[in-house]
């Protein structure tokens, strides 16, 4: 029998009740049944943002089409920007940038490693930013970042801060109101449990302001155009209505279970993740783990390598991620990110044991269960 | 009962196996399993697009955005190209073009009207026409453009042709490389039979040669990045698999059917529906009429106007389009594209006539549903 399940950061697993409402029969994007879903998708997503005041964007793109339509809306060509790069996903910021003419002042961490406002304060300080562009999770590190200070920060500072939660939206906590965060872009298909195929970018009131300045010819990617549309209930494109379907049922899970609940789950089973992979004696490889994704180091990595996602996937099932670039047999990735519970964190420990096992790294088998289990008992 | 069926020129209905297809378990994009997928979803999709020397570039975005990206990797700015228009789409061509600072040279028709090549062969002659950027079918009039001839014209140029057959791609014929035509651009949600949210950018070599000399640094567009990605099977960016996995489930049926009987039965189609609406006294709004797609005069418009489609919306679940623009309220158009056999058109007419009727225009019921009958039983 060939069952997988995936722990992937990205996509990640889907509820079939989701996957069944994006299989209902397509309805026709200008008819009021799709503004009705529109109306209520776009309210159940800002309950997730956080925010009662942005307006959100739904794009027919994947993620990295949000940030783009992130830089190209929020900066016009000579415009300074900070950008916090410590991993893969910051430096898809950076060359953004480049790409469109921003000047980048690049604030680098070690890959693992998280960003410090201080850092950030200082540039603001000696160089005429116009924006800060962070990463709410940096999914090839499974680092978190102290989205909260930052935006303390750029507040202060009246500098826009534009953030990227494709990965940490609906697992780690982010309020964009409370916090003051600016902007921020996101995805379907990590903890919004639907399908790729579906782009976010949430823009507070600063943000709205900037955006009626930008001096950008965008068309794609114009949000002052989907402004209006929004207005109408509409993108102003064909709207991948299948997809959207999909995300309003996932959304409404999540809105049942409460967004506190959601934060609170993820925090607990990265809890559990982590202690069982201590109690293997393996290393959590980031300096400030994310809540929706565990990112540990391969034991004898000259020896195991890449082999260990490869076996772990085909002998057991279990979909994990490798590393990415300079990290590629370095680290693996447990992703908890979504439609995950303590039983599949569970399940995920159970075969990373049996795979060490096999490998003859070493036998630890049960005790990162029993760690995860007792954790996830309040022990 | 609340029974409705699309006749409206994207999103068309999808078949209930291509939707169950597309609400399959998600699969990573970076794994095998979706490298078998993607390599037989492009090799299907070479066979729709009528090319075996092309690259199908499947990008995660509404046809728009596929149009976008033709215009930014096919054009550099302050080249001159050659824009048809004669509708909404032709003037999405020009509006891009005006973007992205392409010095655009209209060549511009009453709408409802079709291109005539020799203008365009002019307009080479006498400007440094670096590319012509046609439409398979305007949407927005149900017409098709004679892009055979055109491609004769821009192949003698040596001009690179780029099409857009969002509308036409799997109903009206359009053989690339027979034609010599160098890119089309299509998405999936009209003849693909798929739910909206892929779209579609198919390069021939001559336009693969054009590619890498392109000096814009695009990102999400990169048509580059992605050839590169091509050859390991991938997208650059997350892959939207479950989009990709319907595709395919409609890709398999088109080349089951075989390309010649849907192209055959697309004109058929049209045959059926031009005599019914003829034989209720009406007017066939275009001087080219697509095989996908009629477009038609509201007798009485400012009469009856847009309530013609909302009733027959309403009253007979029957979702034809209306007009766009200056045309709203003067035209119905009825799509055949995709999935739709012979008896759909019979429904779609006699829900037209049942309106005609209701709204006091004409009595006309039975007319041209027998017109459509005997012209389909080839009497």
């Amino acid at each position: 029998m060939d069952k997988k399940q995936l722990f992937t950061p990205g996509p990640t697993e889907v509820p079939q009740e989701t996957l069944l409402e994006s299989a209902k029969p397509v309805i026709h994007h200008r008819k009021q049944v799709f503004k009705e879903l529109f109306r209520e998708t776009t309210e159940n997503l800002k309950y997730v943002f956080a925010s009662e005041k942005s307006d959100v964007h739904i794009l027919s793109s994947t993620g990295t089409g949000a940030m783009e339509a992130a830089v190209l809306n929020f900066t016009s060509p000579g415009d300074s920007a900070a950008v916090i790069v410590s991993g893969k996903f910051g430096e898809r910021w950076r060359d953004l940038c480049k790409s469109f003419d921003v000047n980048a002042e690049i604030i680098e961490y070690e890959w693992g490693d998280y960003c410090k406002p201080d850092d950030v304060r200082k540039v603001i300080k000696e160089k005429n930013i116009k924006a800060v562009f962070a990463t709410l999770v940096e999914t090839s590190t499974g680092t978190v970042n102290p989205i909260r200070e930052l935006a303390e920060v750029t507040s202060q500072a009246g500098v826009l801060l534009v953030v990227d939660a494709v990965s940490g939206l609906g697992c780690d906590r982010l309020e964009m109101d409370k916090w003051d965060v600016d902007v921020v872009v996101s995805g379907s298909q990590k903890a919004l449990m639907t399908p790729p195929g579906l782009g976010f970018v949430c823009v507070n009131s600063k943000a709205k302001d900037a955006l009626q300045e930008n001096k950008r010819k965008n068309y794609y990617w114009n949000l002052k155009k989907s402004q209006k549309s929004l207005g109408k209930m509409q993108t102003p494109y064909t709207s991948p209505v299948n997809l959207i379907k999909g995300l309003n049922n996932s959304l409404k899970m999540i809105i049942s279970e409460g967004m506190e609940a959601v934060w609170g789950r993820h925090q607990k089973l990265s809890g559990g993740a982590q202690a069982g992979i201590e109690e293997m004696g393996l290393e959590i490889f980031s300096k400030s783990p994310a809540a929706g994704l565990t990112a540990v180091k391969i034991p004898s990595p000259d020896k195991i390598g890449e082999s260990f996602t490869k076996h772990c996937e085909k002998k057991y099932g279990v979909v994990l991620a490798g590393g990415q670039a300079h990290l590629k047999g370095k680290i693996f990735r447990i992703a908890h990110m979504g439609y995950y519970d303590e039983m599949d964190v569970v399940k995920s420990l159970a075969a990373i044991e049996a795979t060490l096992n096999d490998l003859g790294e070493r036998n630890v088998l049960g005790c990162g269960v029993k760690a995860a289990l007792e954790k996830f008992s309040g022990r």
